[in-house]
């Protein structure tokens, strides 16, 4: 198979791009990353690899990390989950508290902050060692649990003044059942995870093959969550660009500021380039254009 | 081929809920359809066509114009559309001014009303009779002019004064060029267009075939614009329940406040279903249903 | 009395800012005013008069106008007039829409446009001859009929697509009683009568007389509608710098973009001033500084 | 004198009211309170006392805090403390985070929650120990140091996830110096000072009398700060209703969820009216309701 070559392509016609933008700053122990770096890699459905660039280059996958936290969600808790989050595109930034005072407390979607403390805050009550959870999905994703910065996470922690206005605003609505402390700190720990782009590629090619993971044939998900993950994926995983992404791109994808971003072509394969540099929106400017070249050299697009 | 029966038993378990919702009363010229009507009919790339209930029963199409009046704009301005109308799903109720403000004229899509009366603003100055455009492209469609329910525009033309309120607003950000009267005149006219489902099954198949309309093989737009009208549709192709529609039906949709809803499987078909009771998100309750289970029957969704 | 003195040195003292700010240009046929003008003028409860710099210079009032508005109406519907329109300060541009759409077409005060607009529907119901209604106030308030600037209200009428909207939008809650059209060329003319300082600290005399008309002994408003005339000014009357006018001025007060900037001292005296150069928030700079100057000067002040 | 008279009559007449309304029941401390209780005194600046009903029954001061906390800032800061508060009426709820996200983390005005925990912001960092500077200000203003009640700053503090949210949503534009959790408990602790009636109108006839404390002769604030102070109790004092207030008191006001409303007449007294029924704007509504009474009886306003 040419997947090798295509990426190898891509990678080459995007390193010109590769350091523009702006490493994320808001998280002091992300800001000193070094911008000049690029990877991406693909795993399919029946269980091929391609990688180039700087695919083993381990970084701080950030909200990439909201789909595992859905991923658990919808495990412990099914559809009941969505009785306090919402499935809209929010057509806002996504740190915004406008439209949580417009729906009394009930965010969105899972992908924006405010949606994703709400998962977490189900996790910390479906689980006696959440963080712990995360961890053991990684066994089942790639065989090998996912590990925390915990100096990353102790930084968001302290300065994240953003996410605790937003948890405090959406308990003061009764929509969070746990103390706001606990639920800061997993979702500090969930967004600090360690990974890159092989290892994401192929812990999420469950989404692309109706829920079972390739290799390991174990279900993560039923092929209905799976299917509706990608949905929310595509109508709200990049925050207030998810439109541009679907226009350009065509696929379900997932960004996060560490710079990663997570595609899923349904019934084939899982994607995830990575790039420090982020444009105006938040998300990675060169992963985000290698998606493009990709799909355009491939054909391939859910439209 | 099974598509037949599909239909058939689609119709049959919408039945109880035909009838429900409340037909769109803004509109005193359509605020006394029948409510008990229901049909629906799909049109494959390959020329199939299957249909059930009322699925010739002439009904007017509404918003379902804005894909039209997209389709021709695109033919006339190419990608320069695109500077004055945006692609992200807008989050708020499909009439609202908010966004507008914040972003100084520009609309976030063109399927809110905002950006379809831009829309309708640039077929206006590309074309001398831009009404007869519409016409002209149901010709090529499905081989008979588009006709006007002229009834229908003047009663819209009389009392949309949220639509005045709109295009007025976007003038004084210098972003309409041509007189108000004259767009508000085109735009009703645009929504008072009368089909039906077997036509417009037929009339969108080249949604589902790059561009390409079957059976005449004529090009009405470029594949990658077909592909982006798709992706437009499903981010914001159904008001503010775009993300509900993705996440249940997973198909590009456009719905319009006269009961119909229109729905694309890329490389496959267009289905169109219709019932006048609408919910509270506008959207018609009998035909959302149907198109729900039509996809859980076959399987068929981009995700 | 030393009232003249006071207004002399109050005008050389602001001589140095006149000229400064932005004349009002959204109005093509006000956007040619010399800039460097001001005047000021004051009229005492028992009929003294002073004045200083251009005070017989005559300008559009503009807004200053929704006082007279509000006096008609007043004299028309009394409190019932209060059925459509609050008394709250708007906390936001005085041309905005946001707020109209959150309290279903009920404007927040008079004295933003969209209240304005909804005052002279009032008008047009109440009144045969609603603009000749204006004309003849001025005969009672300063001997003469107020006169129209025609060019100012017809330039005002064809550009002013943001009061256009606003009407519609208003409308469309069914808030408006009138065509649009008729009620929008009331709104222009009034704001394009034109008057002089000197003229306009007599005309609003009455608020500082308990409703009554010093020299003519004419009851205007009852004692407390004039009262409650004054405190709207006070917490609406200078668009989105009432705050700062109340901490800085201490006066109700009721500013034009045509540069006027009427004050009331109550039991005492109205003032004037004038000068076409605006600040970033619509209000004359120059007049704004001379009425502080007034205010710090004589210690008068309503607090 | 006739006040006791007045007040006395005031009284009786809204007895029937008394018992109205809601008492404030989101800090649990407060939802205990007997809501049959009424209690209203005036202070004069000649050092005249009078009184009616309930005036020396302890009471939860709430937002009237926000007077002595601004007051506190201005002794400490002067006029640098507007560098990062604003004077503007909001023209939203007085908790809203809404205008905070548009106007980049600077409250409105000092009297809204945002504002007010700025304030205590700034009294932090200017105190070694600043609840001890509100206790003596009570030396001060009548003297005895005013008590805070433990009890309901603990329960405020425990349930007050709305100021929490607050507090960190401005520390994200960095506008707060000092830690959250100590800024809140300031906060916490002025609102729960305890005080009745008489007391409070005693206390506040400094602004009343050009910044100069009645009896004692002592300088509280400047001339200049004392009137500033009572424009921004007029146009901000009493949360979404300071339109209505102007309207119908037509007196510089600050209200607290308490139940209690002060109110001064510049030049001659201070008023307070409690009672711990609420309207739906958060103001008690026979306290309310005595404060239009005795401003029609003595024609006493600032209009």
């Amino acid at each position: 198979m040419h997947y090798q070559s295509i990426l190898e392509s891509v990678a080459a016609d995007v390193a010109p791009m590769v350091g523009g933008g702006r490493v994320a700053n808001y998280i002091p122990a992300l800001a000193c990353i070094p911008i000049q770096q690029f990877g991406i890699a693909l795993h399919t459905v029946d269980g091929q690899q391609a990688w180039a660039g700087d695919a083993r280059t381990p970084f701080s996958i950030q909200s990439v990390s909201k789909v595992l936290g859905l991923t658990l969600a919808l495990q412990a808790l099914g559809n009941t989950l969505w009785e306090r989050i919402g499935r809209e595109p929010s057509g806002n930034a996504f740190n915004s508290l406008l439209q949580l005072e417009n729906e009394q407390g009930k965010p969105r979607n899972p992908f924006i902050n405010a949606g994703a403390l709400c998962v977490a805050d189900r996790l910390v009550s479906a689980h006696i060692q959440p963080a712990q959870a995360f961890a053991d999905l990684g066994l089942r994703l790639h065989g090998k649990p996912f590990v925390f910065d915990d100096e990353v996470a102790r930084s968001e922690r302290e300065t994240g003044f953003r996410n605790a206005a937003l948890i405090n605003f959406i308990k003061s609505f009764k929509q969070i059942d746990n103390d706001v402390e606990t639920v800061l700190d997993l979702y500090c720990r969930q967004c600090a995870i360690v990974s890159d782009c092989v290892q994401l590629a192929r812990s999420f090619s469950y989404l692309a093959n109706a829920g079972v993971q390739p290799g390991t044939g174990e279900t993560i998900l039923s092929s209905e969550q799976a299917r509706r993950v990608n949905s929310v994926m595509l109508t709200c995983g990049t925050y207030d660009a998810a439109g541009e992404f679907a226009f350009k791109v065509g696929l379900p994808c997932k960004s996060g500021v560490g710079g990663a971003i997570v595609a899923v072509v349904p019934g084939q394969m899982v994607l995830c380039a990575w790039s420090p540099g982020l444009d105006e929106t938040g998300n990675s400017m060169a992963a985000r254009r290698a998606l493009e070249l990709f799909v355009t050299r491939t054909g391939l697009s859910v439209f």
